[in-house]
């Protein structure tokens, strides 16, 4: 039969590197291509006491429904997090999340109406491009430099686009790019925020993986007007298995906003919520963060060791201080998708996403995003040098 | 400041409800509000086992991300049941979702432009109209007898409302209701939708939890065409806490709605897929529904008896087969929203969904839900005895 779909299904279609990275699923084939934490570091000892304790000592609980907002004890324990990383924060201006992804759902579903304005920067995370396209906004993407988001750039944009509603940022070690936004571009977004009256949705799933320099204030700390919503996530400091993310938002914004939570899957899983409060309360969280820290900072190392004596020069990437990824930029007549199709894939097994679908509009072919979390130190040296071989005949 | 919300905010409201339970949070107040299944037939001892296992032998999966689609192995479970239940299934026409209440939000995404109809049983499920609103349908609701939806009405419905989307029902001991749809209709509901091209979403959640008379082919056991979309859960059949749902539909249209899933939230949590999995391998879950049934069984005939006894004769009440709830009907004159607010919470501590809250448009207020499932037998009689005393005033 003919389904007759509603208009915004036009802007919901699998996206290539899906299908792409389908055909990386081989296992001998070594991706960069994900962004997946790596499982060695998960603490599946001590979840696995945690699962225990919790089934035992409140199963009945745990096993139930509870509100759509999520567990007190762990709206309350996120709330003192935030509150120690200098946001003025209460367990009102919490509620818990299915991943952050979900935060990008529900944030386009109260504010974007078909034409309104989002702003992003460029290029940006897929996912959030995924979650906004079914309420049919209009993308207007604003370059970064090495300090993140252009402001002169982001103040013109404003200008020019009355009905921008928000702002979509990552400002620690953004995905795709790796760069960090700078303290007085913080200080500053908020600024032309107020200026423009707009929303800011910040989103930090990476922002505690930090592992050189010294961490900077969110966004959200510099908001006086309750303008800034944040997503966190514990994926990328816990386990993404089991899709706990929360909202941080003003008390009259986040009640509204987990009304929409409510109306789309009812709450979090109740179980998963008391793991993550109980994983708190049995270990420390902050302890197994410096772990996932180590690990990736020499993976990191490693990654750019190998990039620079076996890349050609004239391959340009960057050097984050934190989270999963690097982000290569070739020459600009080299298509990533055609390379990683026709080249890397078939003939030395390496895949990495193309940069392509990184972008709002207008993409770029010559970029890719390369993650190096989850794959061992050997296949990193192997996949890079194997890269590095067909770069040359390009570059 | 003056948040500038999307439109649809408009329809975006906590519901009266909700706020009414909050005031029967009280612990002493003995609550029929809630759709809660009895917290004592959890299978904590199993599912510490089965948690266990899965951290043991999985641990590196069942924390990480996975597909949109959910686990594979699970999936193919659920395709397998639902072919044993009668339904043609393979593993393309399932996906897993975030309890059956997200597969009502992205049906309504998928389908839903503003002024759109859809169709539903008056009263219907309040978890459905609140998922339904932000995509600003038009609601016709269609009368239910003794035999569930009534098929005059509906094509009547059908042929005044072209721009209808979907109907929207659940057969098998309905919310609020607990009538079931008789066989007749359930084919003659199918051959109305493709007489008149409009989709049917199946909400089934208490489908498994029939203890009286025989079970009925669900509706899209009688779909030709791809236009049955069935919801499914293992909250009442397992635990709400796990928050694992699933869709059923033509493999065209499962991943499309998927995309929709995926953009939504990524994935549901991997560890409490893999949970399930590995409880259906370890355990007897059918032996585990039958224990469910009997108790839920004992405890309907309770209430009833209770009702019968104490409940002044012109109360009526339906009296279901499965499910959760039963449903009260006084005289015209009589608001329950009232009636709880000012007598039965401050004087007796007895709370029940007031009726108003069900019905999409034309509230009738005179009804209330009563849940039997997760109050102790000794609360059961005594609720209602209360409950009757006060009602013998006005009745």
């Amino acid at each position: 039969m003919e389904y007759r779909f509603a208009e915004r299904m036009r802007l919901v279609k699998p996206s290539a590197i899906r299908e792409l990275l389908k055909l990386g699923a081989d296992p001998e084939v070594i991706s960069f291509g994900g962004g997946f934490p790596d499982p060695d570091i998960f603490p599946i000892e001590q979840l696995r006491k945690v699962y225990d304790s919790v089934l035992v000592n409140d199963g009945k609980k745990a096993l139930q429904y509870t509100t759509s907002e999520g567990l007190p004890s762990l709206r309350q324990k996120l709330a003192d997090r935030m509150k120690r990383a200098g946001v003025e924060c209460g367990i009102k201006n919490v509620f818990m999340i299915q991943g952050a992804q979900q935060g990008l759902d529900i944030t386009a579903k109260m504010f974007i109406e078909k034409g309104d304005v989002i702003i992003t920067e460029n290029p940006t995370f897929i996912g959030a491009l995924i979650a906004f396209n079914p309420y049919e906004p209009k993308y207007v993407p604003v370059s970064m430099d090495d300090e993140g988001l252009r402001m002169d750039e982001l103040e013109e944009a404003l200008k020019a686009n009355r009905n921008t509603k928000f702002i979509y940022t990552i400002p620690d070690f953004q995905n795709p790019t790796g760069i960090t936004m700078s303290l007085a571009r913080r200080k500053r977004i908020v600024e032309l925020a107020d200026e423009y009256d707009v929303m800011i949705l910040e989103d930090v799933p990476y922002r505690e993986i930090r592992y050189e320099g010294e961490s900077l204030p969110s966004i959200k700390s510099f908001d006086t007007q309750g303008r800034v919503i944040q997503l966190g996530s514990f994926s990328k400091i816990l386990s993404p298995g089991m899709r706990l993310g929360w909202v941080v938002a003003e008390p009259y914004l986040a009640e509204k906003l987990c009304l929409l939570k409510m109306a789309a899957d009812t709450q979090n899983s109740t179980m998963n919520m008391y793991a993550a409060d109980r994983f708190m309360e049995m270990y420390d969280i902050d302890e197994h963060i410096e772990r996932i820290r180590k690990a990736y900072k020499a993976k990191k190392d490693l990654m750019l060791r190998t990039i620079r004596s076996e890349f050609p020069e004239n391959v340009s990437f960057t050097d984050p201080q934190g989270g999963l990824f690097t982000w290569l930029t070739l020459q600009k007549d080299i298509d990533t998708t055609w390379l990683m199709k026709e080249r890397t894939l078939p003939e030395v097994k390496v895949a990495y996403v193309p940069g392509a679908s990184f972008y709002p509009v207008n993409e770029e072919r010559n970029h890719c995003r390369i993650n190096y979390s989850c794959m061992s130190d050997e296949k990193i040296v192997e996949g890079i040098t194997k890269l590095g071989k067909i770069l040359k005949e390009y570059c």
